[in-house]
């Protein structure tokens, strides 16, 4: 029987899913534990005039669909203006189907702009009139977008040299209920290869006070960064990696390396490994000491096209997946760790979603005593964010290890009306279960199924985190 | 509810499906953009006398079935008899269960037969009878089949020294309305590494009556037989690559490469992919300069049974496919020809149905202004054109790109009875989003649905390459 | 409808699969052609004290649920009571939804001991005492479940060093009708770069009497006792590789990189694939001579967790997928048997499911004049031994391969229980083909397909290795 178009029971395929989520999930409190908003924004609780800088403003899924659809840069990231922009963005979105943003797009739009139009260069005028006018309320400030997305913790990704200023405005304004707590993104001190490196080196110095000649130094500068890191509550660090490299005795050779590159010496290809290698041990060392969980994202192609790469920067849409497996790489690295007692909570991530069967046969290899399911395969990421690859981590996640352990969902995202991608796994995640256990493949007890739905969707990640 | 074998309703699973192909797919003529069928057999309108001639003359698809049921080569490729190569195919294909030729097979029975039998040792005798009877109508011939197929244009596949003395009888015979158009395939020229690189050379020159004792000589006579194959309403060209090769730099060394190579000495690995880098660059900035699409197929591995190969030489079922990635040299060879504004509308295929995600994640980055979905991820490709692997491009596609926007099928074949593939695909296309309508995934809106699958189905296609 | 949970038509979702099961693939006896069972269990007739021996005592799939779950060692392969232990598994398993795990226990406690419980922590001590008291039962000896299983052929995993003492006990004792044959492993003879090799090299010596200094003085201890396993009724070898090496011209080379290694000097990475290359050619070919089955299990990164490595050694539950292709190496070593009339038949196994469909494709090349699929690609193995894996796997075969010719399922168990896997495998088998069927994309003839069932899960496999 044909369902209506996102209805109440959206993504519910049966009436143990009906029952898992409405009587379950939904209930749930959202954390969103790795995410790329700008904290500025929560603490000035930043007002948008239009849904065009909401949804166009920095989403480069969207600037993707657009372009491929044949619009002009201008109406993406070029001088045209909001309307216009949204004017495109309605064009593409009708070719979209089957696509992740199609379905995010229409449940922000229900949930937070109570409309139930599906936008089409038709209804385009009438989804701007309407959005427009829920926004110009004080409600939909990003603070109140939170506050009634129901949004207990949003980590933030943040330089080490970052001075957390608006951490700290957020964390003095008592009325605001949600924690906004940093997540420590060291890549810079990480990508030895990139220019740029030795003034970040500078920059971490100048910070911290601390001289950085040596790797000794640089070790000083991070570890200083760490505690005030730490003592903002935060408790992650996350790593944006092309591959997870890993050379033997790595630390022998990384001071010489180190500097080597800050004396602008030109590295091989095996000593930026190797000074890689040491500095995610060193920095995964850490992290354990002080509890946090450390996250992996590997297996991007970033700025793949040189000439809008020139043009645009980084993170506007020209990212790809690699074709990269990494699997020796990863176990390697944590195994090193685990040999001297030091491996943190870790969470794994590969953009390439062939990766899935491997690393969470990786993960099972690093259980701890007392810590349920230590090393996690994190949720489907970025270009697996699709039902189907949801379903696919879930599955293989399922099959190889426990899901009842889960940590679950993430949005990743720029952008403050995502929180509907929580609604949206929670869906997937109840409607896999309830069919299974349709299908016989698990006890009916709708009780006990509440309760590990509940688990994955809040419970799990609020204690691997010690929120 | 158990549907009958190949009924009207064939993979059409829901009623927005049944809609979608009845009322808008099935309408569509067929353009067959790449394909292997022989130019001559269309000039001279071959007539077959049975149908082992049609289905197994150079069918490696079929031979492979016929190889694995454990049958002599003699009755494959070997001495016996038509009739006799026809019985082993039948004893083999009951087995082929879940395997593509066996619904190939049976549309071919009912689609130009009227024969609804399932083939099989009992009725192969009954089938051979309908089939050769068939056969001997003169409406049976290549013309006559692709005539009723609605086939609009043909593309074939051929090598640049290649005459197009059969394309150019075709256009001549205003009495037949589909187009045979060519599309160059240099592969010869870009295997450096190949036994017989330097006598193709000598080739070349003699067609062109330019001497090629230098790259630029080379380079040179490929343009006179673009400009000659251009003339002849030439819109693409295709490449068969074991991996995407690029090196950066590779044009300051491919001329002296090229040299040593026609002078017979050897080259390192690095030198062939350095000469191969700068020949497709060479290659594409042309296709670009005359509005040609490129197609680049990679990631077989070739005739890997040496014994067989010796017997029987390439192209004979002993292909398989190999475990390449290529992402960054993909990636890499669409950025440098972009930086100068050179890329031409491409389309990429591996048969790896692994580097789906990655295929379609990097086409998104290289899209056009003004062009929809300028980099395609080509329909699934021989070892994946099953009823699955189609799925799963078109999920991974619509999931990560522009579902709207794609170009859909093509035979790939060396069978003029292979159109039926073009409804298999647009069934399988039409379940697909029919199964997300009714989910209610999609707005159930079947008009504009139904546009979308004539574009997918045809539309697209036909602006695509501008026939 | 909510089916019941393992009810009699378990994974069987339409009418033909459940005729398909019930009427042709539940009554066909068990050949199980690869497991790691211990024959002296068997010629001993065991007994067990308490459930937990039997799933805990060597069962690594369990141990890593328990560890993943957070229970400490101590209850996983420490000092824990067998009840604390069985206790461990309980308060894991209900989190172990959608894990094989989940389902084999369950049919395990259904078929062998008639208990209908879900386990957990809730449950457990009832399971407990019915199973130990069924344990009890002189029935539910080793042979007794055996027998009850229905298993016409055991097939072991044997060093070729190994005395088969206890497959001689087994022979002679008329009143067992199993056949339990060895399998000849001669990794330790293969992995000239692991630890230990030169006394291994003693060890096969004194075995059998012949002085090994040379590499041909080890081609002829193990042509010994390939005799001598023949002779005792072995139809098949087994590797464990981590991938599969091919070196062109390796043979010239071997015999010296042997004498370096026995004589302690290092070898090269390239010297190591060489070596292992002319090793599998020699082995190959005495399979080929024997008419055995030649088995590649390929795609493991083993021992990943160092530090568990030293406490518990291999096997324990700390091995991973690797991300290894290898599809070159293959396809080289299977053409260089085949050149000269040496390859015997073959199953490939890859624990990345991610190399289905290449080896597949690779298995297609290798047809052999009256064998039915030769060379085979063996079902999912180990950590892809789930539902939809094995879905996946059939699926790939059957779209690129001849389903029908398939030679099914193996335990690869180290547990007398865990035959009900051929069950679980069946179930899925007739559920994947009824679909089809139902969904008319093959003819309905349920006696045909019967008898398909039955050849791929007996039959078949029966023909293949001649027992």
């Amino acid at each position: 029987m044909l369902k209506e178009f996102i209805d109440k029971d959206f993504l519910l395929e049966n009436q143990t899913a009906k029952s898992l989520y409405h009587d379950y999930a939904a209930f749930m409190p959202v954390i969103d534990y790795h995410c790329h908003v700008n904290p500025m924004e929560i603490a000035q609780d930043r007002r948008f005039e239009n849904i065009a800088q909401v949804w166009l403003g920095g989403d480069h899924y969207k600037w993707r669909l657009i372009r491929a659809a044949g619009e002009k840069e201008e109406f993406v990231t070029g001088e045209g203006s909001d309307y216009e922009k949204f004017m495109a963005f309605a064009r593409a979105l009708p070719k979209a189907i089957g696509n992740p943003v199609y379905h995010w797009t229409h449940l922000e739009l229900q949930r937070y702009f109570g409309c139930n139009l599906a936008l089409s260069p038709e209804t385009a005028d009438e989804v701007w009139r309407i959005c427009n006018k829920k926004l110009a309320d004080a409600a939909m400030s990003v603070r109140g977008i939170i506050t009634r997305s129901r949004v207990e913790v949003i980590v933030t990704t943040d330089d080490p040299a970052d001075s957390l200023e608006w951490h700290q405005d957020i964390v003095s304004d008592k009325s605001f209920q949600t924690k906004v707590l940093p997540a420590m993104r060291p890549d810079k001190a990480i990508h030895i290869d990139q220019p740029g490196f030795a003034e970040y080196m500078r920059r971490l110095s100048d910070v911290t006070n601390v001289p950085i000649k040596t790797l000794d130094g640089l070790f000083a500068a991070l570890e200083s960064r760490i505690d005030f890191f730490n003592g903002m509550g935060c408790r992650a660090a996350d790593h944006g990696l092309d591959e997870v490299p890993f050379e033997a005795n790595a630390e022998e050779n990384a001071g010489a390396i180190f500097e080597k590159a800050i004396n602008g010496a030109a590295l091989t290809d095996r000593e930026v490994r190797q000074y890689k290698t040491a500095m995610l041990l060193f920095l995964g060392r850490q992290y354990a000491k002080h509890g946090w969980v450390m996250q992996y994202h590997y297996g991007a192609l970033r700025n793949i096209n040189a000439a809008m790469f020139q043009k645009l920067g980084p993170d506007t849409g020209y990212d790809a997946i690699s074709g990269c497996g990494c699997g020796r790489g990863v176990a390697s690295m944590l195994s090193a760790l685990e040999e001297t007692g030091e491996l943190p909570k870790t969470i794994l991530y590969s953009l390439n979603p062939n990766d899935n069967a491997m690393l969470v046969s990786i993960a099972g290899g690093f259980s701890g005593s007392g810590v349920a399911c230590k090393v996690q395969h994190g949720s489907a990421w970025w270009f697996n964010d699709t039902k189907p690859e949801m379903e696919a981590q879930l599955t293989s996640l399922a099959g190889r290890g426990l899901l009842g352990g889960f940590i679950g969902m993430l949005t990743d995202s720029r952008s403050f009306l995502s929180y509907t991608r929580h609604e949206y796994f929670r869906r997937i995640l109840c409607n896999l279960i309830g069919g299974w256990v349709e299908n016989g493949e698990y006890p009916n007890d709708v009780k006990a199924l509440g309760e590990m739905v509940k688990d994955i969707s809040y419970n799990n990640v609020s204690k691997y985190f010690g929120f």
